[in-house]
């Protein structure tokens, strides 16, 4: 389209100028890729935000560290176990992953982000993880994206990528990202990743600044099931390889650009993790309005999101408004049943102190629908928010039972 | 046992004297009891707690008007239809319920505590419950207690009732509850309701303050699913038939005796709610201790109880101490893990920052226990609290839908 800030490529994570990677199945999985190492053929810029769990795990530690300088250089990342809740030894392993990975694709050893997503409370298989550290940094290529992509997977269905190109003046920069996430909710899982690449020139403290924003909006708006994550990892690499004049604040030309960039890659990947919740049958949308804030708008949507009588309803295809009613009673006891109105899948229940009248049928065949829109108007103020989620089946729990 | 200062009784709602009610079918409900009046021969002091939901229901405000000034002389209870989210005509119908219950008993209409459990968003059928309330109030009878229990359940396995006596000075005083809950979640329940009867004489002050406290600490500590109704009521009307010396203060000769009997009766109705979960086929109990807080340790607990991955993996009976201590990182951010220990089923998982090894046989033995204690020391404090809820199976889902 003619006014979007940006465009949308093919090309994948290794899109971007300057990055290359390579995936391989080392055995902490059977017989699927695992590991994966993504590197910039120079420092870069870099940013991370990570899970606030207090019992987040190693690597999330060892990632803060090596990015605290606002530089990186590459990301090395095993799916099959998370490394989460394994004391010391797990601190231990975790900055091994980055010596080694470090040692192999000739980079300092400070300059690896280092992550891990599987089963929590047991300890890495590092002799595996040296192996198949060494066999991906000696066939990196910018010609496999999908491989990198699907070796973070862990119960995801499929791999999740986006890239685009923007202008910043004169120069085309391209970004991607790969995502990872599927539900907090699975034995070799439980964790949100998140990895993107881009060839612009931008100063670390304005990169940092625009990651937290973008997650705040995207990856913090999405929940499976509303169990947060020790590993959740969202980490940026900004080599400047395509050459701009570097980025140095908001008011730099082309930082409209890529903020617009940023948060398409951030929000179609977070919604692509809600349309792959563990189980779900259903994409479901919840947005606020009318609220004096968007925290408090959030937190609304977020409640809702979290509501297990409300997806478990969206599974059964019913219209209960009157059980999202009780979830944003629930979520606000200040909120003003006067004022408020609630419509699922285009339907009013409830507006303005009322209940209104539908037809049976036409509600019925609405929430047939695969994916289902719930607005929440509180007639407050301005403020707005949207949440993504997914419905609650039988197979969120399946998951569960079979892997025991 | 000797050293009690109560001991459990016979005779259900209507032990305490002065105490008589009914239960009819009244047609709300296909072919069960769905309306019961439970009355005083006097005026009682009264106490309510309600909901804090916004969306909560017209007669829990009713309840709270009619007992503002500390005094109530009965309650009338509809089951199959909540009177929640249905404007000024639900508003109207609570008000007329109370006013037809009060022609039919002769007491004051503010002297009646309203309440109602089912779905949300139908209007009452006024035409059943007026003659549904002439018929109740026309057999009030001390013989059947048993059927008042029933008529308040909705998808209730088993009625819920406790009764007690306990001496105030050379006075012996009866005390009984009765509840229902089974989850905040079946399209004819979405309600927590608990009535108290005692003939204890006590001034209206200290009684609300003692329910208040006893709430805290029973009710407000079980979790089924975490979905908060529109409609949970507890209610306590004490008419002062037994003659001892009134209550005033809780330096009042008896108080300790009164205070231990309501926290019995509260506390075995909570928990018999936790017992009864929607689909639930385990009871567990949550114990967080070495708290810098009441709140900490409470907060933890909930958070935990109500984390999906947690409740599953307890119904698959799996020894996930790692997504145990997930829930409790991300409860509170704050945590030291270094200082944390967790136990599930007197196993040991993690201790002081190290993973503790454990016999995998004796583990999943263990985990198939009908009772599960989880326990978390948390090497801050000293405080502690105690959370009751259940697993999340498939039959969770499967009221929803079968429902729809």
């Amino acid at each position: 389209m003619s006014d979007e800030l940006f465009t949308t490529i093919e090309g994948g994570i290794t899109a971007p100028q300057g990055f290359a990677g390579a995936a391989v199945c080392c055995g902490i999985k059977p017989q699927s890729l695992d590991l994966m190492v993504l590197a910039s053929d120079r420092p870069a810029a870099a940013a991370v935000t990570v899970t606030t769990n207090a019992f987040r795990a190693a690597p999330t530690f060892v990632t803060q560290e090596h990015t605290a300088d606002g530089q990186a250089q590459a990301i090395v990342c095993n799916s099959g176990n998370a490394n989460a809740a394994t004391g010391q030894q797990g601190m231990d392993n975790a900055r091994k992953m980055a010596v080694l990975a470090a040692e192999q694709l000739g980079v300092d050893c400070l300059d690896v982000i280092v992550c891990s997503t599987g089963g929590i409370g047991q300890q890495l298989p590092m002799d595996n993880i040296e192996s198949g550290i060494a066999e991906a940094a000696g066939q990196l290529t910018r010609e496999d994206p999908e491989s990198i992509a699907r070796a973070i997977m862990t119960t995801d269905t499929f791999p999740k990528t986006v890239a685009v190109q923007f202008p910043v003046g004169d120069t085309t920069v391209k970004m991607a990202g790969i995502a990872k996430g599927a539900g907090m909710i699975c034995p070799d899982m439980a964790t949100m990743l998140c990895f993107i690449t881009t060839d612009l020139a931008i100063a670390p403290g304005i990169l940092r600044a625009s990651l937290q924003q973008a997650v705040a909006t995207s990856f913090n708006c999405i929940t499976v099931d509303g169990c947060m994550s020790t590993n959740d990892t969202v980490a940026i690499l900004a080599n400047g390889a395509a050459g701009n004049a570097q980025l140095e604040s908001a008011e730099s030309a082309g930082y409209k650009e890529f903020r617009a960039a940023l948060g398409y890659v951030t929000g179609e990947l977070a919604r692509m993790i809600g349309r792959d919740g563990e189980g779900a049958t259903k994409f479901v949308e919840i947005r606020v309005s009318g609220a004096s804030s968007w925290e408090q708008a959030r937190g609304i949507a977020r409640h809702v999101a979290n509501y297990d009588l409300v997806k478990t309803s969206l599974f059964a295809e019913d219209f209960e408004w009157g059980w999202m009613a009780a979830a944003m009673g629930a979520a606000d006891p200040e909120l003003d049943p006067k004022q408020v109105t609630i419509r699922c899948a285009g339907i009013t229940g409830w507006s303005h102190g009322e209940p209104v009248s539908f037809d049976e049928a036409q509600a019925k065949s609405a929430m047939q629908a695969d994916e289902i829109l719930i607005e929440f108007e509180l007639g407050i103020g301005d403020a707005q928010a949207t949440v993504w989620t997914c419905d609650l089946t039988y197979d969120y729990i399946k998951w569960t039972v079979d892997s025991g």
